[in-house]
């Protein structure tokens, strides 16, 4: 049997081969201690990561470039070999996933060794720097049952066009068809898209971890897009992201799952441009959210150069803090101790009152994926309790 | 409220730019006629398509690079104008999706304005040439009800590895939760992987219409990866397709989802290498399968130099017309007008007295997505009926 399709499959394989671009050629082997990236490509050696060093290797066929760069936590000239391949090893880097690009005759282009992040509004290489046993909560377990994500496409009247939205439903959901689920709005950041979270954040694993230990209840969880235009076309995208939840995405959810409608099991949460969208969403509509966390996306603002204030922050919804614990059950504010730090705001709104509130740092990280997951991990076992 | 938030937001805005790589810039406005491909990202106005043309317009910023060059159908020179910016228009191009790269000092690389689609191996650039009204059938139609694509992690102990499946299921699976339904496995093409029948070629729109017409039965849609090797990680992958399939796959879905699980109500179809791996395991499992459906990839092959022969392919499964029909309700064969064609082979199949065969024809294109979009929509209609 193996021949005759072994045969066939020669044939259909050159047939592809000449008609598309860009078979992976055969590679140097990895240095000792270096293995491919969990990011890249199923067929790609490289970029290699070394677990023990946390170095990168990084290959670029160019024969006929000038420069090669790569652009990683600053830009590095490559160092082309006499083949024509050119290289570079990074020092030890920050654990987590990171964003790169490499610079053909200074042009920044995607890393054909990469699977595609979309990330800073175009697909981007990216590359995962593994944790040890400390990151295994967003690591797939064979040993515990799996929540779905449903891609969905839906059409909001507010935006004038179809959007999509992906949801994760927990382990239990398809089988145990009686129960109700409370809901949790999950929203990406500027420049990346609804599928962040599930792809550089592994939240199906996070969130299936949390449940199957029992930390977290377990819940729905919708991850939408943040963008009003989300596609190429001319059709004109109209309205704003707040009506477009409020008013079409959660109708939506609530008549298409199994969800709870009231305001405390409802909760939204959002990463950089995504916590101004919580904070913009949620103190607009008190009556429709009960819990909250933005994940390093906090900042009280300044209105007309007037020093920030717990009194007319937001509109003034910190100042009576009884008021605010008893409408909002939690406000998880986090951050990685490597970018802007909110700890000052933090504090005041806690000096001014307000209870119900949690701070999070994620230690020796940035504005990057790794301290989104850990602020997810810590976020998700408060709500609904 | 606007104001507090536009401040934030630029703060973190410029934030995000300075750390990541690939803002998008301010560009040309698209000559008259021409508008964003919708293979691009959500703010890329390049490349353009002229819909009545059926050309395309390529830009690429690039003032470092000796010469650039775009590959599609062939490589052509692009045009530096005095900025630096290197340009690209195009003949009548065939309707459809196709994949291109742009060669940058003769390396081919992922254009930036392209969403990127996963085909040869690596994150490809592909632009969709629309047709008129007659490509309907795989837009998104806001007028029926819509299935959901659930992306899936299980499992695999032939594999030794978790593997990872999207699965369509039709409008009204989620409320009507009595139903049963028959199975369609439906599998992509080398260089290819699991999301292509669903972002390439459309698939839950063209079941979606299917299905509210009344055209075909409601159906789940499993669609897996054909490879063996799926990730990059050093873990060995083991097995073979057949056996994942068979083993693990599909009673991981029957115990998943609520299907029938006779093999009237199972169908396999792939495209390319997929519809060879769909004959492989449809005639080794004759008991678990009575529907099937080969797109591009049908070929008897040759066993040791012999003429091919309705007598000894594939082990001898035509050998007996009457016994063929018995088992198998329905082979659909189907190609482009543009690529290898089997027809030879289905007339000899018809003439030696094999009835229950379907034969299909994409006019007009090639080994390509357009090919098996059209496909789908022949076929699924043809289902468990």
């Amino acid at each position: 049997m193996k021949k005759i399709y072994s045969i066939a499959a020669a044939v259909m394989i050159c047939g592809l081969i000449s008609a598309q671009p860009g078979r992976a050629p055969q590679v140097e082997p990895l240095p000792e201690g270096f293995k491919p990236a969990s990011t890249n490509t199923f067929i790609s050696q490289y970029p290699g990561v070394n677990p023990q060093t946390r170095q990168a290797i990084f290959r670029v066929v160019a024969p006929g470039a000038k420069t090669v760069q790569l652009q990683l936590s600053g830009t590095h000239d490559m160092k082309k070999d006499e083949k024509g391949v050119w290289w570079y090893t990074t020092d030890p880097l920050v654990v987590g996933f990171h964003y790169y690009a490499i610079a053909i005759d200074s042009v920044p282009v995607m890393d054909r060794g990469s699977k595609a992040y979309f990330g800073s509004n175009w697909e981007s290489s990216g590359i995962e720097i593994p944790e040890g046993p400390e990151g295994d909560y967003y690591r797939f377990n064979k040993n515990i049952p799996h929540g779905q994500i449903r891609s969905i496409q839906y059409w909001s009247e507010v935006n004038g066009l179809e959007r999509h939205v992906n949801v994760y439903v927990p382990a239990g959901y398809e089988k145990d068809t009686k129960s109700k689920y409370p809901v949790l709005y999950l929203v990406h950041g500027w420049g990346e898209n609804e599928d962040g979270w599930s792809v550089q954040g592994h939240m199906a694993n996070i969130m299936d971890g949390l449940i199957a230990s029992g930390k977290a209840v377990p819940m729905i969880v919708v991850m939408p897009s943040g963008d009003i235009q989300t596609n190429s076309d001319v059709r004109e995208a109209k309205g704003n992201i707040t009506d477009i939840f409020v008013k079409d995405l959660i109708p939506f959810i609530d008549k298409t799952f199994r969800t709870y409608t009231d305001r405390e099991s409802r909760a939204m949460a959002g990463l950089s441009r995504g916590g101004m969208q919580t904070t913009m969403t949620v103190f607009s509509n008190m009556d429709k959210f009960a819990w909250m966390g933005t994940f390093s996306g906090f900042f009280m603002g300044r209105q007309g150069g007037e020093t920030p204030s717990v009194e007319t922050a937001f509109n003034g919804v910190f100042k009576d803090p009884a008021a605010f614990d008893k409408q909002i059950n939690l406000l998880f504010i986090s951050t990685g101790t490597e970018e802007r730090n909110p700890k000052e705001q933090v504090e005041s709104l806690k000096a001014h009152g307000i209870k119900n509130i949690v701070f999070h740092e994620s230690q020796g990280t940035a504005h990057e994926w790794l301290t989104w997951r850990r602020a997810l991990n810590d976020f998700a076992p408060r709500l609904f309790k």
